[in-house]
């Protein structure tokens, strides 16, 4: 019999886990294995690249989890820098274009995974591809703009966006001695927290010295005589900038998806069901940022881009491939950040994610430390929660603190995950020690003050 | 109407607790409230003795939390320095002597709360009355080891008992610039954790420069000509000491309760229902280090001196007093520690305990990082985890590493109590980031290969 043939768009994160485990499970004789990736690396960690920017991870390539050489070791025949052009699904083929010859071919296949990724969204702005304007995606990415940095250090940087990566990319930039300036269309940095969530974020970059412009709607770039950036232009106000940074956030890459017909949501991504199969077609998967997740809490669809889902998407689609069997039961929604020692965390619903679900709900803010308060360097963090009125269902969970605040968002995760009531929280047998948490844990005492304004809030 | 008489034995965290709550919820009009307190402090922080000898914590008093004189301003009667000598269940009174006068008077209630702690464990060996002989359970007893530091300083300590007290003290003895060893009956450190799992701390002790001598039994304290301390003997050696701590555990102090006829489970612990309730008693209530818990893992009941139980219990009691309601279903086991930049952590069951309570399980032990392994400071964490034979069912994890390893405990502490199954676990959408965790959380890295051994143990 001859091997059964699986051909992967995508060599990053969800496209090589997705290989590897389905070479884990069965060996070239049964199962053939070939990995299309357009770009010059695989398996690298995109969330890294603030860190290396910043000059914390000192070589881009210690941001590469695995090479193309290792993968080939495994039995994986990867072509690099060849860009797959159509699926034809009802041939069971794709068509790949070798970047660096341009020759195009046909490739037959059995089993299909679809793991194309995202990529920033550049509004159409006059002046957006100057030189000097910068996505933060891909290692190329990151490496134009270490280039350009070595031309401008320690001058003018200005961020487009406040979002986890406008954060990261603050702060790396401040490492590398530039003046930064963030622009941000929301009324606070961070808008996946809540407005008075993100006033404390705020707060806290305006004393590291990063200039947050609030409800600041860019209109283009300007450039200089050369055609490169010499500022960033919103409707009220120009911005001198040396170096630009977007990070507007990204969008699923699905035209290629698209145009083979394969089921798209309401953000772009593609649809799968429980099992990461494309709904709809038993022999094409997807994982990754190219997706659409369900969100456990509001019951929908989102996008939410993340390495770690990505990977474990992949690790699905693998078993599944491979034979073996595995689901990605959904998301909840945490996500951790940091700029400098500021920790930022959150999980499940904002107060306006909950509105749009039709939830009725509490929220509680309290302030505590992540040590016993007499402990040295004991620091304050702020942690709000949303439960739903009358179940005293915990809906979400947001931080923002100092060391220790960022990581016990998981608490609220895995409540979240098993449907816990704040009630039912409070007596969580959580870890106590001095040194790690006042005798009540911070979450526990958010939870304590929403179970009374549940109670308040009656039925 | 009179007033309700509200009589609470013990003002620390369990009673203090509860008669904050319970006047929270009931003015003096409607409810009196008296507390004999035998010692000279409420509300401190047993657990923040080693912090205050290791120097990180200045001050005695950054350790209580609320003073006397501040539970009297809230209209509680607290009698200091007065002991409880007897209950008269049937009379509904209680025999209290002054420890300053020795004058004694009964005093009446309608509703009691025992919450008389627990003692140090001290073997009746020859000398372990010695002067430079100290236990760590009360600000007394840190202060009068404190004095002593300062006559010895510099010179040998010894610590009997390698448990969480054994190690914080070995950590503050060191701190102070004493030669540390740590002599501990079992086959490694950390009873707490399995032998595996102790011999990693065993092995950081050693790099810390404190000496642990395992299989050691303690069979007296040897004396100079001046009765002072001079050396630790065991059956094996003996071990010159200027200082010894004793750190062998506590036991529930409930001589009073079992003279009174209240009952008491196998490890002398008060027995309650789940509001608390002293079982067989509708007027007296029961918690902190005194009373036995309810281990939802194991299904049994055990005595655990920990703080954070003592807070919440006593909250739970003033609740139920006061005319409110709560309950505490029982703890998973979490604990937590550290000695110097080793953390360690537990939760659920050791493989010993599963045995005792008839459990079938397969365990898996996995190295990560705290963080992202490219990330600068990346440090390795060992994560052991317990699951049930067939079902799956999270029984256990034990951690240690270094910063950001203990409190990643606190993901299983919810997951065992909401009865995860390791399976669910691997998707639990947990934070990352790479400065806070690689893109496979270790806890999640450890589920995973849990399930792996769970299907290879088959049905």
């Amino acid at each position: 019999m001859a091997a059964e043939r699986l051909v992967v768009i995508g060599g990053d994160a969800a496209g090589m886990s997705a290989a590897s485990q389905a070479r884990r499970l069965k060996g070239p004789a049964e199962l053939g294995i070939t990995v299309f990736e357009r770009g010059h690396f695989t398996s690298f960690s995109a969330c890294g690249i603030p860190y290396w920017v910043g000059g914390e991870v000192g070589e881009r390539d210690d941001l590469i989890a695995r090479t193309p050489e290792e993968h080939r070791a495994r039995a994986i025949d990867l072509r690099m820098r060849t860009e797959v052009t159509e699926i034809d699904v009802a041939g069971r083929r794709v068509h790949a274009r070798d970047l660096e010859t341009g020759d195009g071919a046909w490739t037959p296949y059995d089993k299909l995974v679809v793991a194309t990724g995202a990529r920033p969204v550049r509004p159409p702005l006059p002046g957006i591809d100057a030189p000097g304007v910068h996505g933060v995606q891909t290692l190329d990415d990151g490496q134009s703009l270490i280039d350009d940095l070595h031309r401008t250090e320690g001058g003018r940087a200005v961020i487009v966006g406040a979002g986890y990566i406008g954060v990261e990319m603050a702060e790396a930039l401040l490492h590398r001695g530039y003046q930064v300036t963030v622009l941000t269309r929301g009324a606070q940095p961070m808008a996946t927290l809540d407005p008075d969530m993100g006033r404390l974020v705020h707060r806290a970059m305006d004393g590291l010295g990063i200039t947050t412009v609030t409800g600041a709607e860019v209109t283009g770039i300007r450039t200089d005589a050369d055609g490169r950036v010499r500022a960033v232009v919103t409707d009220a106000a120009e911005y001198p900038a040396d170096v630009v940074v977007l990070g507007i956030g990204v969008e699923p890459q699905t035209a290629l998806a698209g145009a083979a017909g394969l089921p798209l949501g309401a953000y772009g991504g593609l649809l799968t069901d429980l099992s990461m199969r494309v709904r709809g077609h038993d022999n094409i998967w997807a994982g990754g940022d190219c997706v659409e997740v369900l969100d456990l809490v509001a019951g929908r669809m989102r996008h939410i881009a993340l390495g770690t889902h990505a990977n474990k998407q992949g690790q699905v689609i693998g078993s599944n491939v491979g034979g073996g069997y595995g689901t990605f039961p959904g998301v909840v929604g945490t996500a951790v950040s940091k700029v400098c020692d500021l920790e930022i965390a959150r999980t499940g619903l904002r107060e306006k994610d909950a509105r749009a679900a039709g939830l009725q709900f509490v929220t509680a803010t309290i302030e505590s430390t992540n040590s016993a308060g007499y402990y040295p360097g004991a620091a304050l963090m702020t942690v709000k929660m949303l439960a739903e009125r009358r179940s005293g269902k915990l809906l979400g969970v947001q931080i923002v603190g100092r060391e220790g605040a960022a990581k016990r968002v998981d608490i609220a995760a895995v409540a979240l995950t098993a449907g816990m009531t704040v009630e039912q929280m409070v007596s969580l047998d959580l870890g106590y020690a001095p040194p790690f948490s006042p005798v009540w844990d911070p979450v526990l005492v958010a939870a304590r003050k929403t179970v009374a304004a549940v109670r308040k809030a009656g039925l």
